[in-house]
């Protein structure tokens, strides 16, 4: 089961419901149509914006389950994290929820690494349906990694704008949803870049080395895959990623990263792309297991990366680590 | 091997090895001389705190690695997290090791989290061998949580002692060390406490809540293990915890905690005890694991308390969600 850095599963197990929920500008972008729900108001009429975020999550919870004609009981464990400092989107979400709870911090990661921990659980017996689930807000993030809106700081080209998402999938040991059928977590890698705003180039280096581990281990070259996606890169990331895989002998024409597929980069002013854990998230619930699901795609990668600074470390002058985990995905007819 | 809300091991993963790191004031402390190593100086020849926390976990990490004789190249996967924001101490760790690396957050929940996680891994054969990582810091906590030390907030009387402290373990399917039997990952509860100085009381129905569903699942009562140990909850919330299970039918007569073991709370000032990640790693790697190894117990429950608020969530009047994640152990003899 264990192959170099990567789990693979003889019994893959399945994806069983997803859903995503999106604020105004991603309802505006062109995956708007494909959101499960979306937001008029960034607030959800909570007071602050740390709730809203949780109210996010728990209305993605609550389409998976209406989907998947389920209630909570028959959730044994839930994978969620988010970008909040102590990941109290996800905790205050929990409130609501009486399932047992696994927090997880990959930053913008987050989706690939709880859905990776669902699958494994699933896979193992450990779980009979675990969730996988994340969020991001653009008005959180902000305050958490740069400065509180109100300031109204000026956005630079490299930066890429947080989504205001969540994403929530449904796992078991077996069904007739898409696959899971490897997963390999990310070794953090860190090129000393050390510009808040340039996260793409942070996260770079991390997207390569996973890509690479989990080919290598797995057996496989990219053109094997339909799509190679990444989370969330942007454009200045997705650049080097191509350059440094290039270098490395292994070109990646089917490459997509999700941070440029959430947004119209030009007329939603995005500057780089999009990012958040909930970009990613977003971009697997609306685009990614629905054409698994139809058969569009029969087999991709879903490498979603982190940038693991704070604002404390970044105004310590510290540079940026950055991780990514992949998850191989299967439409449900390709076993 | 799930059974209700638990992961009963059949073959029950081992413990390999173990290490505790701690600070100037956990060596002057009642279990000052089990711990591994201790620094004279909470700097630890950094510049900033948080750079120091990382440099604990990095000792903690190597001590680990010279018990086992063993490499990095030996570790398939790191589960590590910790309280600064956006999990700073454990990613920044991970930059010097080249190692598959999960980011958890539990707050000081974070080592029975990391440890169960370690053990579903090794006993499912998804990793060879896993770390459990964690720590704290007393300085990079009151950032955190409270306010800079800088500013000299005063404590009251139910605030708790962030330990200065780092544990590791390492484990695989199978060795001669402690055994887990059992896992529980925890349901999250909120009785509405917002005095961010009173964290034992916001989190003892959710230890009291993991402890009752872990021995249901299990099919256990207290008398059947040698120590119930809980952390970190204090003197509060030690006392509420053991008033909620005798008004369960189910009084803790070997019930101790972690937070009321790493110091002398008189001699020492700690007020209602200790608190942190780093508390019960330090206290299930300097006391909980050689009394294992060493047959002085047969058979105890760990379960990790945090409590998973922020700053911004505390400063917005939020109540504190609690959660406690149920680690089972056993000697090496037992089984």
């Amino acid at each position: 089961m264990r192959k170099k850095d990567s789990i693979v599963f003889h019994r893959p197990p399945s994806v069983l419901a997803w859903a995503a929920v999106g604020g105004k500008k991603e309802a505006e972008g062109p995956l708007g149509n494909q959101l499960d729900a979306a937001t008029e108001d960034n607030t959800l009429g909570e007071t602050s914006w740390e709730t809203a975020e949780s109210d996010l999550q728990r209305r993605a919870v609550q389409l998976v389950l209406q989907k998947a004609a389920t209630g909570l009981a028959g959730v044994d464990l839930i994978f969620a994290g988010d970008l909040q400092a102590q990941c109290t989107a996800s905790a205050y979400t929990m409130r609501a929820l009486d399932v047992p709870f696994a927090g997880l911090y990959g930053a913008c990661s987050t989706m690939a690494e709880s859905l990776g921990m669902a699958a494994c659980f699933c896979a193992a017996g450990m779980a009979g349906k675990a969730m996988a689930l994340t969020s991001s807000h653009f008005c959180t993030a902000e305050r958490q990694f740069r400065t509180p809106l109100n300031y109204g700081g000026k956005r630079t080209p490299t930066a890429q704008w947080t989504a205001t998402a969540a994403g929530c999938c449904l796992l078991g040991a077996a069904g007739n949803g898409p696959r899971v059928n490897a997963v390999t977590f990310g070794r953090v890698r860190d090129y000393q870049v050390n510009d808040i705003n340039n996260m793409g180039a942070a996260m770079a280096p991390a997207a390569a080395q996973t890509l690479l581990n989990h080919m290598q281990a797995v057996g496989t070259t990219p053109a094997q895959y339909d799509s190679i996606y990444t989370g969330d890169l942007g454009q200045v990331g997705s650049a080097l990623l191509c350059e440094i895989l290039e270098r490395e002998g292994m070109p990646l024409p089917n490459h997509r990263d999700c941070g440029l597929m959430l947004y119209d980069r030009q007329s939603q002013q995005v500057k780089a792309g999009g990012s958040g854990c909930g970009c990613s998230a977003a971009v697997l619930c609306a685009h990614i297991l629905p054409g698994l699901a139809a058969g569009r795609e029969k087999r991709v990668l879903f490498a979603a990366t982190g940038a693991l600074m704070s604002q404390t470390l970044f105004l310590q002058g510290e540079s940026i680590p950055g991780i990514a985990h992949c998850v191989e995905l299967a439409s449900p007819e390709s076993l």
